[in-house]
Parts: C-alpha cells; sequence; structure tokens
C-alpha cells in the first residue's frame, strides 16, 4: 500500500469523513451490471426534513462543462432545500424528479402551498465504464440511497462513483474531514467527492508526483485530455454566512490543484459548502433571525481545512476504489494495485 | 380591446415574433384538461442538429429564486448544444430527459465519443391553475414541442404558458421584435417571454397603469406578493460575441421594469440571448475561428431592442391569453376581458 | 413646476432623503468656475470611525462601463471601511488617496498594524460641462466635503453633481427615501444618487414621457447615444446580510429603467447598498458576532422601497438642479425651466 | 542554489519571460532609501498608443481582499485601455492619477471627445518593510516606469517588488513563460507575478515541500497568519475571446496552490490574462469585427500553460530577490541564502 504522510496541517476528526460533521449521512445506491457502472449517493445534512428546516450553503463554479442543477437558487437565496444528491450526467433529469417526489411525499405543505422544490444533483460523466446513455437511473433511486444514509458509509467505486475515473485510474466517493478549534470549542469541517477529473501523468498524491511511474507500469495509454469532472462537497458545523461559506468553497480548488488537476477544459469542477449551524427554520414566524457566523479574522483555519480537507478526499476516493471492469470490456486499475 | 400605442421607438419585424430573425422557431404542446393545464414549449435556432452546430448564447439571472438547467455550462462556454425548452417547475427534470433522449436519437456520436449533454430548460411556477404536483409532462412531450415548431406559432395559453399568471392575470407564451439596421443590412432581435410575474396593482400597459383600475372590476384579491418567474428568450441574427451576448441579456430588465415588475423576491427572473451568426461547427476541423461581432460603439441599438422586444412580448402574452379555469376551480381571467 | 404623483406606493421618509436612516450624512464640496464644474460629495454611515466600526454593504454593477473604485473587496469581505465618495470620472485616484490620508489621520493604528485601506470612490464623467482633464479635484477636498456632512444637504447641482447631466437636462445629486414598517417597527430604506445618464427623448417623469415635448421646446439636438453613468447609494437601518444587500442592489435598476434608460452601452451604472444594523467592530474580541437579518419571506418591501426610492432620487435629482453653463459655452438646462 | 527541476511538461520560451510574447515589454522604477521600499512596474502590451489600440482582456479575483483599479471596465469591455501598472497597495490613487496624465498626454483626442480613461492599476501590501503610510510613490513615477520598459527587465525586489514579501522571505517580480504549438505555428504564454503572500511553513518550492526546512534556519518567526496578495497578469499571442482569455485567468490559481498558498483571508489574489491577438482598433470605421479565437477543445494546453508559467513566475519572484531591510530594521531574507 502507499504510505501517505499526511497532507496538510491541521488534525483529521475521528472518523476522517464528512461524518465528523455532526447529523451528516452519506448512502449510495449502486448499479454494477455489465455495461451498467453507475449510482446514486446522497448527503443529507441533518435527520428533520430538508425542505422545512433549510441548510445554509453556498457554491463556487470552477469550470462550469457541468450540468448540476439547483444552483442558481443556492446563489440566490443562499440554503439547500433538498439533500445533496449525485450521479452521471444523463440522470440529473431522473434524480431531480426523484427528489421532487421525495419531497412532495414527505412535505404535503408544498402542494397545498403552490410552492415548488429546487433539487440539488451533481454529476460527473461516467461513459468510460457505463453505458450512461442506457439512463439506467431512475427516480425511485433517490428513496434507495436516501433510505441508505448512514454516518458509516463505504468510499471508492460505489453509488454515483460507481463507473468514475481519476487519473485516469479509478476514481468515485471519497472523504475527509479536519477538526477546528475556536476558543475552547471544537468544530469539524469535511470533504466529500465525486472524483472524475485528471490525466496520470499530471497524478501528484499527498506530494509525491507518482503518475509517470504509474504510467510506466500500465499498458494503456491513458494520456488523453483532461474530462470528466469533480464534485466537491464540504460540510461543516462552524457557523458561517453566506458569503463566507462561497469563501470556502472557493478553497476547494486548492486541493484540486494539488492533486495534479489543472481544472481542464472538459471539466465540470464544482464545489459547494455548507454549515450545519443556524439552519432556517421555515416554521418560524420570527420577522428577523440572527445568525452567527465567525469573526472574519478568524477564518484561515476554515479555508486552510477546505484545502486539506479536498485534496485527501480526493485520494481517499482512489485508495478505495476497487479495479472496474465495464462497457466495451473498458477497465480502470485500482491506485492500490500500484502500491505494492 | 386595449389601444397600444408603440412600445420604443424602433420597427418592429413582419411577423412581430422571434421568428423574424431567420431560422428561429417556436412549437407548443398544451395539456388542458381539468386540472391539469400546462405544457412544454420548444423554441429552435436552426433547422440543423443542435448538438453538431451550436448556438452562441449567454444568460443572466436577474432573480435566482428558479429552478431552471444548463446555464453553467452557457456561462462557460457561451453556446447551446440543445433547444431551448420551457416547462412548469417541477417538470424540468422530465423535459431534461426528453432532451437527453431526443439529442441521443438524433446523434449517435455522443454515445459512441461518450459525450455528454447540456439540456437547456427553463421554468415558472403554474401551480396555481396547474395541480404541478402530478409530475404530468413526460419526457416523449418534448418530441411532441419539437415536432411542432414553426415561424407561426401560437401565443398566450399555450405550451409551457398555458398555466401562468402574470400580473393576476392570464398570462403565458408572448413574443415582439425589433429590426435593426446597421449600414445597408438589417437584423432583427425577437423575443419570446414565458410570463408568470407580478401584481396587479403595480400592471403597466405600454406606459399606462391600468392594474388599479382593472383591480377595481375584479371581484378577487389579487394583491398578494410577487411570484412566480418570468423567462425572457432573445433571439438575434446581429453578429455577437458572447461577452456582447450577456450585455443584451441584461438589458431585458428595463423591458420587465416598465411593465411594473420590481423584481420581486419569489419570482425567478432569468434572460437569454443567442445569435444565429457564426455557429460553432463542431465537425470543422480548423484549429482556430473567426468570430463577427458588431463594434461595442453601435450596440446601443441592440440594447434597445431588447428593453422593447421584452417590455412588447410581454404585454402580447396578457393580450393573448384567453381566460382558463384549473386546479380547484382556480380562473385567471385574461387582459382583454378588461379592455371593453 | 412639474406636479409629480406619487412614485410607486410606500410612504417616503420625513425628509424623504437618505438621512431619514439614523446617522447618514451627506456633504458637499462644489467647484464652480468657468470650464471648472465638477465637486465632491461624500456620504458618512455613522459618525464614528469608519474604519473601525465597519457598515454592511453589497454593490451591484448593471453596466461596468466605469471607472469606481473598492467594489473588489466589498463583495469579497461585504462591509466598508470609509465613507463612500463620489466624484468625476478621472478624479477618482486624488479623491482616493484623500481618503487614505483621512483614513490615515483618524486611525494611527493603520500604519502600526501594517494594514491598508480600501477607499470607495465612485464616478461620472461630467466632461460636457467641466473640463475634466484638467484634475482640479484634489485629495484636499475630501476632508473638506466630509467636513461638510449633515443630516440637510443640498441636491441639484452640487458636489459630485454639479457638472452631471441627465436625459439631456441638468443632473447631479438627488435622494428620496421610503418608510419600511416590520412588525411595529419603522426602518427607512433611502436612495442618493448621482444622474448622468439617458438621452433626452427617453425621459420619463413618474410615468409621463414627457421627453419628446421638452425636447421639442430644446433648440439643441440632445438627442446622441446614451453616455454617462449613473451612481445609486441605497441605504437602510433595517437589519440584512450581505447576501440580501446584494438583492437590494440589484433592485436600483427598476427603478432606473422607469426614468427612461436602457443601460446604455456608455454608462456606467452601480448600485451599493449598505445597512447601518449590526456594524462589524473590528475592536471586539469575540469569536463570533450574531447578525440580524429579515426573513426573507418578509424583504419584497425592501426590494419595492429600493425600486421606488431610486426612481424618485433621480427624478429630484433632475428637479432640484439648476442651469449650469461650463466649459466651452456648453449649457445644461434645468427640468424645472420646462415646467407649467 | 536551488536545483529547481522543471515545473511542468510544456516546453519554456527562449526568455523564459513574459517578453517572449512579441510586443510585451516591462519596466520598473524602484524607490529604495531607508524605510522606503517600493516603486512601481509597468506592463505594455505593444509600443503602439495603448488607448487607441487595445488589448483584449480578462479578470478573475481568486480572494477580493484588494484594491486593484480598473476591473469593473475590464469585465464589462473585455478590453485594456492603458498599459498594466502595478505598485503599493495605497499608492492606487497616485499611480491611477499618473496614468492618466500620461494617456491624455499621448492621445489628445480624449479631451476632445470628452472621453475618459480607465486605468488598470494593480497592488499589494508592501508595509512590512515599505512605510507604505509615507504615500512616496507620486503620479510622475508612471512615466519613469513606462520609460523604462524593455523586453529584458529585472525580477526579484525591483519596481513594485522592491518591498513584498512571499512565504515569509523575500518575493517580488517574476516571470516565466511556456511555448504553445497549435498545427504549424508557435505561440507563447508568459507570466509575471507581484508576489507577497503565503506563509513559509507551506512553502513549496516546484513540488518540494521545503518550508519547514527554510524554517528551522531562520531566528525569527514567520509564522503568523497568510497576508498580502499576489497580482498574477498573464500574456499570450494566442487568438482568444474575453470568454477564453476568462477561464485562462481562472487557471492561475493553480500554480498558486501548488507553491504552498490556500488563498489565505488577508490576501488579494486577482489574475488577468490578456491577449496581443486580434486588438480593438478605435481607428478603425468598420461596423463588425473578425475574432480569432481558438478551437474551444485545443485550449487545454493554455490553461496549462498558465498553471505552470504561474508557478514558476512565483518561484522566480523569490530567486531572483535580494535580502532587504527597510522600515523599522526589518528584514526579508532571499531565498537563495538558504539554497545549498
Amino acid at each position: 500500500m502507499f504510505q501517505i504522510k499526511n497532507i496538510g496541517s491541521l488534525p483529521r476528526g475521528q472518523r476522517n469523513t464528512i461524518c465528523d460533521v455532526p447529523g451528516v449521512k452519506v448512502g449510495h445506491v449502486t448499479l454494477a451490471d455489465g455495461e451498467c457502472q453507475t449510482g446514486v449517493t446522497a448527503i443529507t445534512t441533518h435527520d428533520g426534513n430538508a425542505f422545512e428546516l433549510r441548510t445554509r450553503a453556498a457554491a463556487h463554479v470552477f469550470n462550469g462543462f457541468g450540468k448540476s442543477v439547483g444552483l442558481v437558487q443556492v446563489e440566490e437565496l443562499g440554503e439547500l432545500e433538498t439533500p445533496i444528491l449525485l450521479t452521471n450526467t444523463l440522470s440529473v433529469g431522473a434524480v431531480s424528479e426523484g427528489l421532487i417526489e421525495h419531497t412532495l411525499a414527505q412535505t404535503p405543505d408544498i402542494d397545498l402551498m403552490k410552492a415548488t422544490i429546487n433539487p440539488v444533483v451533481f454529476e460527473c460523466n461516467d461513459a468510460f465504464l457505463n453505458k450512461i446513455s442506457a439512463l439506467k437511473v431512475r427516480p425511485h433511486h433517490v428513496q434507495t440511497a436516501l433510505g441508505a444514509v448512514s454516518q458509516d458509509f463505504e468510499q471508492g467505486a460505489v453509488g454515483a462513483g460507481r463507473g468514475m475515473s481519476c487519473f485516469g485510474l479509478k476514481g468515485g466517493i471519497g472523504s475527509a474531514s479536519r477538526r477546528l478549534e475556536l476558543g475552547n470549542a471544537a468544530y469539524y469541517l469535511g470533504a466529500v467527492v465525486l472524483s472524475n477529473m485528471g490525466r496520470l501523468p499530471d497524478f501528484t498524491l499527498a506530494g509525491q508526483h507518482v503518475g509517470p511511474q504509474i504510467e510506466a507500469k500500465l499498458e494503456t495509454d491513458e494520456s488523453g485530455p483532461e474530462k470528466g469532472s469533480i464534485i466537491i462537497i464540504l460540510g461543516t458545523d462552524m457557523p458561517l454566512s453566506e458569503r463566507q461559506l462561497n469563501r470556502v468553497a472557493r478553497r476547494a480548488c486548492v486541493g484540486l490543484a494539488r492533486t495534479g488537476s489543472f481544472l481542464g477544459h472538459g471539466s465540470g469542477d464544482i464545489a459547494l459548502a455548507f454549515t450545519t449551524a443556524d439552519p432556517v427554520d421555515t416554521k418560524s414566524r420570527k420577522r428577523t433571525h440572527s445568525v452567527e457566523q465567525i469573526d472574519e479574522r478568524r477564518i484561515d483555519r476554515v479555508f486552510r481545512a477546505a484545502a486539506e480537507a479536498t485534496e485527501e478526499a480526493i485520494i481517499n476516493s482512489m485508495l478505495n476504489a476497487e479495479q472496474v471492469t465495464g462497457r466495451d470490456g473498458n477497465t480502470r486499475f485500482a491506485l492500490r494495485e500500484f502500491g505494492e
């Protein structure tokens, strides 16, 4: 196995996943059958009704060659009103519909009030391993993924990550976390990524530029253009305003760049940051709300955590992934096969 | 009928619709049955394959309380790779999937090349007249709407506009155009709107603040908060860069404001501008492309046309709409009923 | 005189200026001598040290053909650390320097802490009446304008507004306010504008399209392209987050559009919104801060106030302006000369 | 000396500076006298009149804790109308004024046409070594820096870089370039940076995390928060639209992140990219212009060059800098003092 030295300088949380943030859970549904290698991953920010108790959030698009939905409203209102779902590029419509059905079923008031729902669904393109055009993900898979959420979740070639490729090897779902101190209080920031970008010659593992060595051992040529995408979800319980959350989301690119990506043209690179602090309670009748936020002069620790957790989550998505063979017999090798 | 004086100072095109722009067509599928009052509207920018011959475009979000999809990539790449579809808020997923199916069927290369598709789908919330939660729009309706595109198309309570409300009256699909001269050449800019915003007391008809008078004749109280949305699609054959198209899209709010809207909180107000000039030919193997664009010092005429055509298209969406009764027996009266 | 009907539906504040917002003051220095017709206007948000007690703010650029400074940091940090200064386009540098000198003199800690200062200076181009290239505004004028701030301030052809033109007539400084209720509490939103945009044929006065009539009485031809700029400063004591302030700033264009502007190419149209609620106290050692903000579902009243106050402030800038003759004998007539 | 392995995979240009791009020149004026350690650096994109022959450009703000001017208009119009100037934070006003004086002197038409000028001036905070509050940079220094531009220019502690610090060591001006091939044609992309950010423990030199070793040799503690700023100017002769230039500018953060920065709170991190291809000729009377741009599918090479040249330019700013002692006897050691 690869010996990974520490990435960065902040301590990890106990689980070293986004679930170190109290209340956050992740669940998958994995479709792995021949040329169908895909799935859905759900991230819930608390156990209640996501539409009624809204989580503050902000997003940043590093490279917009992507088809994610829901960002227009997140930018305007600074809140999530559904769980966050991840899937393959051509299944965003089906997953949106599933998320709408789930939310309508859970919240009859929406129909009564003639309100709408803003499904937040991110995607990467798994077409190398998955016959993406078969549109095998259906709306009901949303319910399955949501039913599976847990503080303990698998990483690697699972859920939406089933068919993803990263630096020419097997990528997918990865997570990591950092512990933050503010006075005597401890907070956590965690990242979960859907990794699907990068060229093997550029791959840098915790500061070691190992891509070329691995490439020398591979018989296939993986030196094509950077394609695919990466979705980076950052969660924290640190009190942050929507403006501050946007600043945090922007730091994800630091971790991404350090793995060897240069934000290639054909890659949809997007980060969303949320805080579980001070959610928006739509049942409240108060005319004004008090929102806690970190003193801006102390925010650097959160930025650093975002950079470190993102880099480590990408590495973890690869270290945890197994070899997968899918569509047309295409194979992605696992990073750990090269770690002797 | 209302006597509408000229809106603005530029001449109209012959059709006074977005179809004065050569090549542009619009088609509808309307679902009108009891509590189902909704539909789909398609706008095609040329008769060829939209994925292979891409139309330059840019969008601007005035108010992001909306669920439209495809804008992330339009902003990054400055091009459309599908027709533009309009529908109700909760049907964006189904219409996205229909647009993907249509594009895959038309373009087998996408699957072979492991490429993806960026469906562009806009929405407004028609829940007052339509049982939106019934999710009656299905993917196959996309094909029907695309099959119906024509240079002559209906306006008012049709297609995606079937269930929409505007200033407390019946809104929906409207269009208008302006003729632009540049040297000896004539160009056209047209708008098509999906109107679903505004409060009746604010309604201003071609400079006349008629909302209060109409309200006095209504027995119902329509003075609730501004809700809903407006989608404004601006098409032209004027040569414009993506940066210039963004500038044009931003002027749509001038026309919108003059009808009485103040971009209320609960309204997703979005404009997209496209030009049929110099499309991106993905079959070309040229290493660089030459893109024609108007001298910036002459662009004001395009801005003015965008403002005027938007205002008139909103008015036309109302003037052409018939009274509709839908869900729960809710009724929206037609503007023309008040014009003695 | 013109009989101005009410603009919009919300009540005015007592002064009907931005100074209805408690603590806000405005001051001018006017340079009016032959071909020099220009000046500086200062807006202070409270009587204390602006660098140490920072006012929350957000800005929006409608059209970026402008040279204002300070917006990059306002967008990132959501706060003002100096008063807001207005001047002519080529004097932004001199006024920035004056604002830095003022702030350094008032706050010796800045030098000790090796900190920096973000001067916020807006501008319009007064070159029609003012020999702008003479660079007559010097840094010391900042101190004079700041020394003159008062809750009672002149409007029209004064301060930075001295040489400005609006719809081919005399423009300059204008202000208006609206009273907002939230529960039993009263709040105010005020606008102050530096008006310098528009073409006379487009001019609409409180809903009356009077431009063409006025043009018929003028012997000169004022039908050139829309040039110049408008700066719109919105202040309130309503509790608003930076995200909400940005939403408020975006509504200023509604008022602007209703006066007849269509955001012409050659116009730098920018709005900045600030709230005096919950300022950022840099002397505080607290690790987190609690920021009050209005419930988003009640924000429409603030949007409406922004639109109405902006429209009325533009009208007031014209109604209060006297005729001015400056550079090359150029004259701008006063709106009130055409009123009866 | 440090043995620097290649940074990235693209070949360097012959000079390995931004001046490998034909026509681009850089000049400095350095003020180095006791507690005054500062200066001005000018970048010209061609030898003609910058106002009349405008260079296409786009900028991106990674972190907006900065006071640069000119970006609002660059974003709107996609062009530079002055040379690019760099200086210290509190001298932006003086340098703006100097740039206006220079442009007015060179272009009498501006005054005649009542046009304005958009000075583009970037800054970092050199207060550790320079008594920044003394405001020693005056408008006339702009003319001196512009008079000194050359294809051969010094790097390190010169010009605007005189007083800058980078990773707790001496930073300043650095440059690097990459050669790009497109068909049979060769193009260049060069970076010039004003480096003033980072914490020593994070410093990574061409992939080697050497910060901690250097810190062990230093007797002072340089582990404070990340402060300062970095300005990254990317120039190329590759044909690129303004939208593409914006995409290129966004890739500068990849190089920045790889040196160890995590875009700390107190840092104004901004990139501007320009192309010398197809400048905007304001003397042209043509109604439309044809702008050449690279086929988007081939743009990855430009992105990679931006990342690599930025990283190397930062390293070069440090390798070329000498030790400087300034204000209060503060000293920044040179990176090369630690090499062997």
